[in-house]
């Protein structure tokens, strides 16, 4: 059972429609209900029947508890792809929309990750955190952005320190730019007929997750290009 | 007039003593008006006559705006103390203080620096933001303070960016573990016999932030030891 | 065409196998002739006629453009894993084994990306550079080693900007502890058998490399576990 | 006894000049006798009584260790100045320039700091190692003067580790381009009049390097503007 949230749209949905695709059992999470099942809806029956939906606010605690107890045993991976961006130079930025920014990457992200831990500490759980090479850079116009992406990185390095003894093993993903809905409400206008899809990204990523018995790949920046 | 946050204790009350002890012109906020008042109360009258102090919840834009309103000319410098510690494995903390946590320290630098870019982007003012050696590496039991801790250098970082041809500069201040109140609060049970006072910090701070005509310290890390 | 250098041991050796087993055209170097003598011997007759070998060493500038001036096409891909190990305290390392430390990893790295700069910067060639995890984080008795691998990861960053609107691609690839003959050459004693072999690396290594239209893994952390 | 290394130009030279006229015995080293030579006649004559001149190339490790044979107890700090600069795109650089680039700042550093620690590590030695913003950061046209920066930086993070436990601390500078004769032979045509001086720089330095008793500021960047 892989478990992806943020699935409802761009990278999330593309990874559930290339697993699915493979035959893999899945749950897949969004805020949305209704996109939740437009994702399904892009899938064939006999693929529809492996994929779960759970729609769920990953900013409530008892909500991100709520979705993992749907599983009567541990997921193989957890590919946590949710969140938002919103740019702009900081003038510009409204408190509200900062507010909205910080609970949709770094308090889910804690969220789920203090789940993940609480829950599976001690089973072969591979936890995929998918954040933005904007976490490995300041970037201009985009402060309260790297801001929330320099957090994610910061807990996943210090939980991995926390987890040093514990079969879970945490990956972090550093994508670039894609061409997803992503930047329509991201307060960015961008032409972004050059940047990879969803698509080529998830497959990138899923090619690079294969682990072997000794070894796996820890950390992955995509980029376009 | 220097501004200094988190001003009630630990080093922004350091700070405010030995720049009160100099002759400068002081405003100073914290979030209760009795801590300042204490504060206050530790200088000497002819100190206190050139301390103004401002009580304030900097994650509430309106209070942040309100503050700097309070100065007819912009400052020479802000020194952005304020934040808050809250340690130990992820799996025990708790959503509400996770909550907290980010308000304290990431919310409240967000709005603080947007707010002084906003005003002061077309002036010599010099910022001064004091994060901790937990905004440089990962460790174990310190998970969301690191994420927070690093989320203001990744927002310091963009903001450097977006300041290149301005005048006013961000200093980034490092500072490793001190003995202050902030243990107490933190949930970390700690011997702090050995680490340096908040007195000695504001000092080497204070010695380390004199700048010549064409340059600064931008960055520095304090330690123990 | 794929050129893979360090080519005659460790992971060198084994993208050499699992390359020339997917029937890729191969040019293969190292310092011994020996050495790749014995990696050509390990191939099957089909692939050897696929794979030509080219001793060199890689600190001499002349023996580098020796090596590349075999092709008559640029390569799609060049793989550079020449490097070697010596850990140990500081005090106890001699400056004899310093200096082959820094030619071996730094120098030659230096000498092999200027020859392909100069010959391809308008190419469409993709180079891997194949570093450490020791390029990421200080580590006690690995001082020497830590400095040159760095110092490697320094000339990729500073390189991607100088090609920034090459078709030339730079790849960073960061393997931890592999169980290779480098450990026996280094001077530490250290027992390798739950680390991933060259082999497993490689094989990860080679999925990950996988490219699509408008994107690429551009930099890759493998670690065992 | 304060021991500074590039003493003869720079940086170096400034920090001489500033110690002395504080009083401070000075042990001082750089490769040209004649150069040493200048410094000193800028000094007073009761400066001048204070401070020692010891020619020496660093990158020799027997030259390193007559430097410090000189002295009959160990040396309060050390700071160790000496490197050189050589920028320009990679493909135009001369193996030739390449070495001594290495060799006057990487394996000069690596035989000082192996000096320092073999006789000192046991001792209350503050050692300042300067390197250059370039060891924090790719920069265009500057890589392999950033490649050995960043190694000299991997470096100290090291030692820093073996040195845990060792009253013997290192503190790492990271200077922004000053104006002095470094550029003239560095193959960079550059404007400096807006750089900082190495008097500034120096000034600024020493400042931040007063340390208490339970703390000292172990990383400072100094940057122009």
């Amino acid at each position: 059972m892989i478990v992806i949230t943020g699935a409802s749209s761009g990278l999330g949905a593309a990874l559930t429609q290339q697993y699915a695709a493979e035959d893999h059992t899945l749950l897949i999470t969004g805020r949305s209900e209704q996109k939740l099942a437009d994702v399904m809806a892009s899938l064939t029956p006999l693929e529809q029947v492996k994929v779960q939906t759970h729609a769920a606010d990953l900013c409530v605690a008892e909500e991100v508890s709520d979705l993992f107890s749907r599983l009567s045993t541990p997921p193989s991976s957890v590919i946590h792809c949710a969140g938002s961006g919103y740019f702009g130079p900081i003038e510009q930025q409204t408190p509200q929309a900062i507010n909205q920014l910080i609970n949709n990457n770094l308090t889910s992200s804690i969220l789920v990750l203090r789940e993940l831990v609480s829950r599976y500490r001690d089973h072969k759980v591979t936890v995929i955190v998918v954040m933005s090479t904007a976490a490995q850079a300041g970037k201009a116009n985009e402060s309260t952005y790297c801001a929330v992406k320099w957090a994610v990185k910061g807990l996943v390095e210090s939980l991995r320190l926390e987890l040093k003894d514990s079969p879970m093993k945490l990956i972090a993903v550093y994508p670039g730019g894609m061409a997803t809905d992503f930047w329509q409400t991201s307060g960015k206008d961008i032409n972004t007929s050059s940047f990879m899809t969803a698509t080529e990204a998830a497959a990138m990523l899923k090619q690079a997750l294969i682990a072997t018995e000794h070894g796996y790949v820890s950390d992955i920046t995509i980029n376009r290009g």
